[in-house]
This record gives C-alpha cells, sequence and structure tokens, in this order.
C-alpha cells in the first residue's frame, strides 16, 4: 500500500447545529466525549506509511442535519448474512432515541425497493416495528441481488423526501451506494449516502472484519464437526465441506483454523495439483492409510482452474462449470477408489448466512450501525463504515471498490491454516507458475 | 393387529447363576428392584387385544452367564445416527461394572469386522477406551452398510470365544442379526444375539421410538428454521428442506409440527398432486400472493411416483431417480417463475446424522443399552430391545421385520401435522387412487 | 392403584353443533379423523387394572359451542417454565384458525389478572400478538403465585362474557380452576375450565410427562457439565448443582442420567445420612481418594431432615432454613476439609426455567394446547390435559390435587440413575425408618 | 502513555541452530514466512508515541534451542477460563509437530505442581493425551490459586530438566513467571519462561483481548436472556445478572451491549448513587413505571463503596463484605417494594468460566499458543504473550504487572454501553468526586 490513497470523506456541507446527543468534549471527566474531526488512525500498524491515516468514526459535536429534517431510509442488499437485522435495528434505535429522527423507511427487497419498479411500499420503522428482530436471522425488509439505475433511485428518494439513504450490502452494493452518491451529487442534492458493509466472506478491502463473519465461521465449524464424524464413522472416509469464499479463502480457512480437525483447506489464494507427488490426492491418500480419515474444507472459488479443465475435457455438462465441491466429492471418489473411500459432502451454505448474529457479531453490528448513524448525522457521505486497528473509520466508498482484500500466503494468518490442519506448504508443482488469484 | 403376534423371545437355557447386580426383590422397600420374567406390558394402549403382550426388560434375578464366562462383542451398522457412541459406552459399562465381565470386543465398520475379511482387528473395550465418546457423534467403532455371510461371522465369532452379540442397527442390521441367530442355533452354540434397534427414521414395528429420532428432530429443526430465514429474506421466496424418511415421514412431520413455520410438509405416506386445483403448486401460489414467502419440508421418500413420471418422461439423465428434493427446487423455480420465486434448499441429512445425542437421547440410549446387557446376561437371545408404551421390552427379531412403521394420515400425529402447517388435508385430486405407500 | 378412581369428566351439556374442522369419520379413508368420545386408554400399561380407563383427548364431531359465541381467556400462573408461550400461541392459533373463535383475552399476570384488583386489562389476542412468542421463553401474559377468590373471578369472567377458560398452571392451579369450576357450577354459568398442566417437575399424578421438562433436563444437563468441568480443574474438586424439585427428583435424576458424569445424585424421595460408614461423606471420600474429583446433584427438596437438624441445633439464622445447596457446599468444605476439598456450587434454576422451549417440547406444547381446545370446544370442563402411555387424555381437574407423582425407588428409572451414577443403593444406615417423603 | 516503557524482551543468548519449520525467508512467493526480529507494532493507532512499538511474535528462523535439547513444562494457573485447554493442547502440538519435542510435562494443579510439596506428578504430553481436549472446557491439567517458591520451582525445574516454562495465568501467575524469570536469571539458568495470559476480565495491560473472554461474553449473554425472560414473566420483575470483573467490567459492558436488552449495566469503573434524583433506584423506578420491567447487569466489583457503607451501618455481619449482586437483590427488593417488585438473581459465573471456547477463542487459542512456542524456541524470555492492533505481540513479564486494563469511560465502547442500554450518562449526584477506580 503507499501514499497515493486518499481516505478522506465527502461531506454534505457547514455542520449546521449541535448534536442533541449531550455528550462531553472534556478527556478525562467520566463523560462519554465527542469524536473530533481530526481523530485518526493509523493505515499502517508496522509504523510504515506514516502520513497515512483513517478518519476515526464516532459522534461528532457539531451535525448537519436537524431531528426534524431528517427521513432516512435503509436498505438491505445481496445475500443473507448474520447481523443484518441487527444493523438494521440499531441504525432505527439510533437514529430514533439518538437523534430524535422520526420518519424512517425500510425499502423492500434491496436497492428494487428503492425504484419505482417495486411492488411493496417502503415499511414504516420505528422501535415498535423492529422489536427483537436482532435475534433473528436473515432481514426483515428482505433482500435482492443485482443493480437498479442510479437515476431512478434518486427520482425516488427525491420524492420520498429521504435525504439520509443507509446501504447495506458487499461490493456490488458499494458500487452501487457510489453510483447513488455521484447521482446525488451531480444534481446538488442533500442527500446523504452511507455504506454499512455486509460481505460475509470478510473480503472488503480497507476493512479489518466485517459483520456476521464471526457467526459464520461459528456455524461453519459445526459443519466442520459433523463432516469429521462421517469421516471417522466410515473405513477411508473422506469428509468434505464447501464454505463461502468466492475470492477469498476467510471463512473456510478460519474454520479450518477453529475446528483443528481439519487435514486440507483448499481456498481461493492458492494453487494445487490434483495429481503428482505434491498433489492433493497424493496427500489424502498418505493420510487415509497413515490416519484411517480425512477432513477436508474448500471455498467455492477455489480450483477453479480444475473445473475449466475437466468440463472443457469431458463436454459431459454433468459438471456443472464451477462447482468444486461436487467436483472434488467426485474426484475423491472416483481417484482414491482403491482405498474405498466414502466421501461424505456437506455444503451448509445457507445455513451459515441465515444464523442469527451470535454475541460477538451483535456487539460489532451495534457499533457499526451507530458509528453509520453519527457519520449520517455529521453530514458525511459516500463512505462506507471500516473497522481497522480495532478502531471504526470512514472509509471513501470509491476507495473499497479498488480490489478485494485475499490471504497473504506469505503471511501469519495462512501460517496459521498450515500449522492447525498439518497439510504441506506446497501442493502443486509449480507454485508460482500457475497460482490463480481472484 | 392381531393375536396372530408371537412376542415370546427365545432363551440360551436354564439359568445357571445368581445376579451380581445385589438388587431387591421385595416391593417397596426402596431398594431398586430385579424384573421378573412374567412382567409384561399391553400391546394395545386402548384395551383391545387384551391377551397380547410384550415381555418386559430389565435385569433378572438369576441369569445365564457367569462374568468370567462372557466375551462380548459389540457391532455398529448402516448409517450414521446420534447417539450410537452412547449405546456402546453403555453397553461396556453396564457389562464392565454391572456383571464383571473382562472381555469386551469392539468389532470395526460393521459387520465386515465380525469376519475374515476385515482389514481391521476388533477393538478392546474398557472404560478407558470409551471415556468421552458419549460427547461425540457417530461411532468409535466405525460402521458399514451391507450384510456379511452369518456363517462366516459365527465362525469368526466362534475363533474369538464371542459368546454374547451386541447388534446395534437397523432392518437390514435386525435380518443379519436373525439370520446370526439361526445359524448359531444350528450349529447349537451358546452365543447371546441381542440388537438395539438404529432408525433415525423411527420406522422400526412394535418399538415406539428410537434412539437418535429426538436429536434428529431437534437439527432438522434449526435447518428449518435458517430455510424461513431464507424464505423470508427472498421477495416470494421458498425455503425447501430436505430431510430423511424412505419410507416414514416422522422426521420430516415431527420437525414440521416442532418449527410450527412450515406451510407444507410432504411425506412418503402422503399423496399429492402438483398440478390441478389441489396440487402442491397451486397451494403455493396462494400462500405465496398472500403470505409472500413458503417453507416447505420433504422426506427423501415422497413423491417418488413423480419422479419416475418425469424421468420416464424427459429420458435426460439429468433427473438423478429420486431426489425429490432437487426435483422439487427445479419444479418450484420453473412452474412458479410467473411470480419470481426464489428457491432456497437446504440438504441438512450429515449434519442431522453426525449430531451427538441431545440429553433426551442419552438417557434413552443409556436405558436401551442397559435394557440390552441385562437380557444379554439372562440368557435371553435372537431379540431386539423395544420401546412400548414408556416400558422397555423385549421384542423377537423375527417379529420387526415383517413391515415398517408408518404416520397413519387417519391418526392424532398427522392431524397435528395439517394444525401445524396449515396445509389443506387433501392434496390430490382422488387421493384414495393414488396413495402410495413405502 | 385401584378402581375407586372415576376418571370421566364433566360437560356443559348437549353437544349443540357440528364441529367446523372439517374432519373424517371414517377410518382408513387417509383423512384426519375426529376422535370419539367413547375411545380410552388403558390406566395400567401391565394389564392389571382392566377397567380403568382415561377418557381421549381430540377433536369431537359434535361441539357445544359455536364460532361466534365463543370469548376464550387464557391465563398463565406459577413460576415459569419452558414452552408456556408455545401453549398460549398454540391455543390462540387453534381457536382463530381451527374453530374461527374471534374474541380471545389474555389474563396479565396470573389468577390476579382475572380479578377486579388487577392493574392491567385483558390483552386482546390474536394471531399477530403471538407472533414469534414460541421463540422465547418464558409467558407474554406474566404470571404470578397465588390464588384468588374463585367468586371475584367468576364475576370478572362474567362480566367480560368469557365462557372458555384455558388455565396453565401447576397444582395451585389446578386447585384454584377446580375451585373456578365448581364456582361456575354452582352458578350454573355455561363457562367451561380447561386445565394445562405446568410443572416443570414433572410430578402431577395421572400425567406421565408434562411440557418444558425435556428442556429443562437438557439446559440442567449444561449446567451439570460446568460442574463437572469445575471439579475437574481443582485438586480435589467437587461440582454441586441444586436444581428444582421440591417433593420429586425426577429433574435432577433425570439430569444426572442424561449427563452420565455425575456420581452422585440425592433427591426428595431418597433417604440420605451424612456421616457414618453408609453416608454421603464417606462415599464421597473414596470417589475423591480414587477418583480426584466428584460431581453431586441435589433437589432443591432433598435432604430436608438434615436442615431442620442443624438450624435447630446452632440457632445461628445463617443456614437459610430448607436450602440444601448450600448446606451441602458448606458440610462438602467443612467435613472433607482434610482432603483440601474445592467446592463449587451451581444453581441454574433460572436459567433452566426461562429457557425457550426446546423442538421436543415445542411438539408437546401444541399437541397438548390443540387437545386442550378441542376439549373446550366439546362442551369438556373441569379436567385437565393429560398425557398416559403415549396418548392425550382428559382428567378431571379433582383427579390430579390428590396427590403427587413421586420416584418409586423401587422402580426402573431409579435404577437406572443408580446404574449412570454408581452411587451405593442404600445411604443410610437404616433406610426404612428414617425415609422422608414429600 | 509515553516512551517510557520499554517493550524489549530478554533472550536467552545466541541463537545457535536454524528453524526446523522449513518456511520462507522471502515476500510474495506465496510460501508462508519467518517473522524478522525487527517486526513490530505500534504502540499507538493514533499515531502518537511514534517511536514506542511492540516486538513482533512469530517463528523466526534462527532459533535458541535444539529439538532434541527441549524439555517443556506446561503449567495452568488461576480460576478457569473458556480455552485452557486449547492452549495447552496448541502448545504440545507446536512444540512436537512443528519443533520435534518429545520430552513435554504438564504440572498439576498449577505452580504448586511445580514444587516438591505437589501430591500429583508431572503428566508426560503427547498428542495421544491431549487428544480432543479442546472440545472440553476448563484445563486438563487442573488449576490453582496462590504463589509458590520462586526458588522451589526453579529446583524442580532443574531436577527435571525442564528448560522451557509456559505459564498460563492471569497477573498473579505473571508475577510469579517474572519471579520465576529472576531467579532463573540469577542463577545463571538456560530456563525460558514464557506466559500466556488467562483472565477472563479482559483485563492485563499492554493486551488487547485475552482468550475466552469472547466466550465469556457469549455464555454471559444467554444468562442475561433468561433474566429478561423472568423480568417479563413478572408484573415490575427485575432481572438481575452478576457477572464477572474484580477491577473492569468489560465482561458485563460486553454482554450488556450484546444483548440490547439490558436497561442498566453497573462496572467497577463507574461511580453511582443508589439513592436521589440521579440514583440508581430512582432510574428503575421511572423504568418500571414506564415500562413494566427492567434488567439490570452489575460487575462483581462495582459499587463497592455501598457494600462498605452498608455493612458499617447495620453491623449485622448478614451482608457479605463485597457481593454486589446480593447487595443489589435485596436493595431494590426492599426499596422498590411500594411498586410490588419481584427481582430474579442470577450469577452464572461457573458456568461462564467452565464453556469451552466458542470458534473465535479457539482460532485466537491456537494463534497464542503457535506463537508464544516460537518465541520459546527462539530463546526470547521473561515475556508475555500480547496482542494488539489486530497482532501478535510479545511483552516483557515486568511491564503487564505495572497496572491494569480498565474501561474509559470517556471512550467510544463505554459509550456504545451507553447507547445500548439507553441508561443516564450520570448516575451519581457529584460523578467527580466519588469516583472509584479499581
Amino acid at each position: 500500500m503507499s501514499d497515493r490513497h486518499d481516505f478522506s470523506v465527502p461531506t454534505l456541507g457547514e455542520r449546521k447545529v449541535p448534536s442533541p446527543l449531550g455528550l462531553s468534549n472534556k478527556v478525562d471527566d467520566d463523560l462519554a466525549d465527542y469524536t473530533c474531526d481530526d481523530d485518526r488512525i493509523v493505515f499502517d500498524a508496522t509504523g510504515a506509511s506514516p502520513g497515512l491515516f483513517f478518519e476515526r468514526a464516532g459522534p461528532r459535536e457539531r451535525i448537519f442535519f436537524r431531528s426534524e429534517d431528517v427521513t432516512a431510509g435503509i436498505v438491505t442488499c445481496g445475500g443473507l448474512c448474520p447481523g443484518m437485522n441487527n444493523v438494521v435495528r440499531a441504525l432505527v434505535r439510533r437514529l430514533w432515541f439518538g437523534y430524535g429522527a422520526r420518519r424512517i423507511l425500510g425499502f423492500r427487497y434491496g436497492f428494487l425497493g428503492m425504484t419505482h419498479a417495486s411492488r411493496e411500499k417502503p415499511l414504516p420503522l420505528d422501535p415498535d416495528v423492529i422489536h427483537g428482530i436482532h435475534r433473528q436471522g436473515g432481514t426483515m425488509l428482505g433482500s435482492s441481488r443485482g443493480p437498479q439505475e442510479a437515476s431512478d433511485m434518486v427520482d425516488y428518494l427525491d420524492e420520498k423526501g429521504v435525504n439520509l439513504v443507509f446501504a447495506i450490502g458487499g461490493d456490488g452494493t458499494m458500487r452501487g451506494a457510489q453510483a447513488l452518491f455521484e447521482e446525488v451529487s451531480r444534481r446538488g442534492l442533500e442527500i446523504g449516502i452511507v455504506g454499512v458493509p455486509k460481505t460475509i466472506d470478510n473480503d472488503i478491502q480497507f476493512i479489518e472484519k466485517t459483520f456476521g463473519f464471526d457467526t459464520a465461521v461459528a456455524v461453519a465449524t459445526g459443519a466442520i464437526d459433523a463432516a469429521r464424524v462421517e469421516a471417522i464413522g466410515a473405513s477411508h472416509g473422506i469428509g468434505l465441506v464447501r464454505l463461502m469464499g468466492r475470492h477469498s479463502g476467510f471463512i473456510a480457512a478460519s474454520a479450518a483454523i477453529a475446528s483443528r480437525e481439519v487435514n486440507l483447506v483448499l481456498v481461493p489464494e492458492l494453487s494445487f495439483d490434483l495429481h503428482g507427488e505434491r498433489g492433493i490426492l497424493q496427500y489424502l491418500r498418505w493420510r487415509l492409510e497413515t490416519r484411517g480419515h480425512a477432513v477436508v474444507v474448500v471455498a467455492e472459488g477455489a480450483g477453479q482452474n480444475h473445473l475449466q479443465a475437466s468440463s472443457a475435457k469431458d463436454l459431459s455438462g454433468n459438471v456443472k462449470l464451477g462447482d468444486i465441491g461436487i467436483f472434488l466429492r467426485d474426484t475423491f471418489t472416483r481417484e482414491l477408489q482403491e482405498l474405498d473411500v466414502t466421501v461424505k459432502y456437506i455444503d451448509p451454505s445457507y445455513m451459515v448466512r441465515a444464523a442469527p448474529a451470535n454475541p460477538s457479531d451483535a456487539i460489532f453490528c451495534g457499533q457499526l450501525a451507530e458509528g453509520a448513524v453519527h457519520a449520517a448525522m455529521a453530514g458525511k457521505t459516500g463512505l462506507v463504515m471500516g473497522y481497522w486497528l480495532g478502531h471504526f473509520t470512514h472509509v471513501p466508498l470509491k476507495a473499497v471498490s479498488r480490489g478485494r482484500k485475499v490471504i497473504s500466503l506469505d503471511g501469519p494468518f495462512w501460517r496459521n491454516a498450515l500449522e492447525a490442519t498439518g497439510q504441506p506448504m506446497v501442493l502443486s508443482a509449480a507454485p508460482d507458475a500457475t497460482t490463480v488469484r481472484g
């Protein structure tokens, strides 16, 4: 990373009003403090890039919006993720009880609900409507995938009088939010656009941790335990679990480390051969012969080069392009048949996504949402809430879409995965040449 | 049921020795009692069939085997089921601590481990070896499917000096145990054969409840909750869960009743149409249009007539014969596309099977295993442990293989399922004509 | 038990109307059936008492109340118990969707809410109000202890036009319901009184199992596991858990059997000495010296004779009369100090009571509530829902208050507890003389 | 914080041997890297204190010990904490599989097991002995409190030939480890002393997060949910939960934030009045009158000034000094009796401590233990493993005992607690004057 990054976030304009929160602006008076606008968090914990910082999130002493002027809108987009309801609830409660906002709309089923094409009208939200939703997985607002026309959405927001939009979603949603921000700016409207990053894969750049990830790992670990039990239960049993992770293997690797019973974890960042001395089949043969069973975890985006190859080769159409779980199940069954393997395949994805937030994520969701409300009320816009070195930050929307966070195979996290699984560091004949990155 | 049933169980011969358990044979002395051989449990709780009884399980005052003569063998067969380890552990502890047996063998990987073809030698079992296994799902002995030659198994048992066999398994295993019993009888050997019924589907005749069922329903209910969350999270979302149940829908119906969030449950006992006024598609259309989402649970053995029909019709080979879950997922997606349905399909089967026994099953497994040991030590043979009207019983092996327990669509259990789901009582144009039973 | 019992239940009068449920009255037509009024369940599963039966619960073909005439009231009384919300929800839904009742009142905070002294008005209940409550422990209606004047309650019901009362509670509540029934009968009012038995201790006579018990045992088992971990974590550690059970030790004994890690379980039905060769201290000394740690479970009603003795002796007032948990903690610490014991004491009672119903209890609660609605709509009154030999029954209110269900120390359940704990069958010098029963 | 801190850690001497781990020393070659000795993590994430750093943990390319020379000893001290077994297991596996060490001793029951007074000999540890312990709470080695003579311990270590000590424990243990380190240094022995910080209260300075905390918060949140259910279940019900936290309220505040159902959380860092306009009784009165129930969480170290006052006043001896939970229970019951309050008091401490590590803690424990082994093998000594800004660090033992980490009432974490509970920021008449800090 270099100093080419510009992490300052846009604002709607001059702060007009004092915050109604009644916090303190003195340190060490045992009263909760406002956050100064020039509070910042270093970009690099090692002390490199000393001039690069993120803006620190938190309530500002002077804010942009008067309570009575606020009409907020909340939208949840993309696949389900533990904690969406917690974020929605905390947004509503902070707006309502903290800032006195009384007009809050929940758009239904993603960005579609912010357009004229929506079948469903926005749902008015208040503390009663959201009562207890944090104990349920999913999102009470519903979700959907795919972008919508920014101009139609801005028309719609304008008609409804919405001047604060909270968009909860992944990188596609953040690109949509950036488009919204640009359209709003082009028209000169005073509508704040604040993103809350949601990616169960935890792969958004400049954001250390996203909500739902901790819960996802915990639920995935349970699925791995089932795979282990199945593997032990059969002679030469292999338990195979497919987990999320299109471009980054954080869930798969974290769950493998947590369970400490996985013998092989495959992630999109890692190049691996099937055959040959260093290939995974040879490793599994050794494992089955010496220990009698094996547990394998694979991220959905891993080994895509094998899928393309095999589907090109046999032209059968049976292998669904890109389904590495099914592919490995069939490959293990076929290639290890001399060992009489029994492969049990588990895909717990929906059960992982739909889980309610665990306590750790519940805390995190609340903090994120509260930070988003503080930023929005202060007139910050075009930003997404970040988390960096243990602190909540503001990240410009345009920064997060530049790339994805991936596992560094050189770094300590992947070393932990190797330590926990005992798998060989190198699983291909020529790792440098064939590495495929997401 | 009629009085043609003969529920008396065979014995190895005259009781030679007093039980070492030191129980009481007086009632109301506040000391635990032996069970009399003529204690019995009525067959029919309604008072019909007054002359028909099961033998009651429990420790006998005089027993057949001397502790020092016992060499016991334990085998676990078939698919995994919560509680297998609990049964193994309780068998070992009751033999060891209760009756003083010191030679106990665990055959590896099902009946195969009781043959000369086994790669693995039997594992000597004692209280240390089995320490803590009840907190793990699956079976520490491993399992496998399929019968083995009775004569080879009896040769093997004879060589090892085994005179007590505990076979934990489903109806196939009970047929294998019956074959063992017959071969042992034919040769005039003093080897007791005692079955512990294991069927996660809870479909063994004359046995009210089998171990693992309660846990299975609980875990399945969690999967249904994920399906509900996914259904709510999408506009016109359908959450579809496939559960076990080849011939009987007890798990599917019980989980649907427990969750109270299922709108349609399909079991093998129920005939249903896809199309037409009374077909399930029409019902789902109504549900989606009025409530916005639907949760559907299907037992794996349900609707097989539709699968045969469709596979015969399109000859594509893509539809894997018998996979009703995939079939319904594709059917809903295709036939309800005018409603823009989103179908999320969950198959939690391995996670259900591999779960550790919950406390209720832990109690039940212990009681079953203890009853099995008491029966075996008393010289009872050719029997399987039963549970009837809340009491543990002995059931002749040859009785349980005569048929399967299925849900009566006329009875109160299915009525509860209808009450809990709100689904129509009739889902086909001519229910009487097309009913398919397992 | 003898034939002096009369298990027939009162009725409000002649059945006036056909049931709106639309069930079948033919067997084997694959349509759910009405239950005949003369369906019955034998009292004695062993075949003794052949002339003694319970009436079987279920929907009747002809019923007493017209939908439009029904005003139902629901009240929850006594201590919390898992599943209360499930029962309330199922009552409302069966009344509403099954029988078309539209006036349903929830009385607040127990019988108090059915009197003129109540601060809170009854809460109108419908399917929206009760949405999702089954996923929460406790009771949304609130509860309280203690009886209220029957005449005041009947006045109040009469004023509100309530003609069906569902009282969910324990033996005190059932006595209150019986008083209500008698007052209603005295006045000649057409008000049905139906009880749903709630006792976390599972100690109501003629009722095999009550709701919440299964969940309570499961949660209690978790507390025992913590006690085991604490016991192992210290040199000569004792983990001591106090569980519910004033008069009957079913929860304590069941949880001990389920956990299979308890070395001593003390229940109200069992007499035990502290000191002497057969006393529990001597047994614990042996256990600590040979195994290094011990896990003890005690029901709150156990060993009351020791408490009276000690409080009489030292007159300090420090020992709170009747708290056997604190007493044993202090006794173990003092009397086993030569072994440097460390005693860790856990009382999980509120966490047990407040748990949401597990899936098994969720099923049971639904069935109980549905049976209660069917009985009430049919004009049955003065009854409590029962469960016997696996079937739902009607039990006259006046029968259940005659005594309490206790553990028979002679029977198989207690024998299972002895098998699971390994504790001596006799723990006092002269068991016959000193047995104290609740 | 200022630059007076010296965070460099001692070493045993010159690195003699290459690491057997076979990692890479090139960046970006997709092979896991060694950590350089001059890798460092900034002390201050805001960019202040630019010259202050921690040493970064990780495997070094050259190390101090040859595998065949290593005799490692592991000791667990103090109260139980989730994850102790995970740490023990990961230490053993990293030593065994990573560095080839074959002599590993587990000292029994804390520092006592490292002395000649120990009743128990050290337990030889290998991968089989520790199999599966990570799924159990507590510590398989046992624990105890209190220091032992450093000279006796060093004699004992010397006799056993131990040259690597891993001490898992809290601040007392770290002081003991520092004493050990000093005695070892004084004698000029080549014995490495490495601490793994264990404090369920998460209150060790310079260490952002300690293992077990995440699990503790999760279990505590469950207890709060029970308190909420009890509070709702009674008219004017108060659910009161006491949690750990002698000097710092991190568990109490975190659990309150996670549950989002707590109305008042009291921590040691916060001064509060009972009576008066701003006192907690007045706040609870308002809450009960407007909402009908309240949930209160108190850390065990909170409000100690009230306990001293009241015990001084009434001289009865009944109030056990320092038990704020009992005190508040009695105070609420007495002072709010005009509202007919019902107080339900839950102390889940042992159930929190004894829980097995959740997946998040399982990951963390493994990483900590692996870092500790890398440090020890590299000849680092007199250090405790730290975690700072998301990275694992080495912290000198002598630094961590200088003080305790407490909640800043001015900071964002406590602001989150106020946002989540809605409690007033000020709960005493003169907050500045009476603040009591741990």
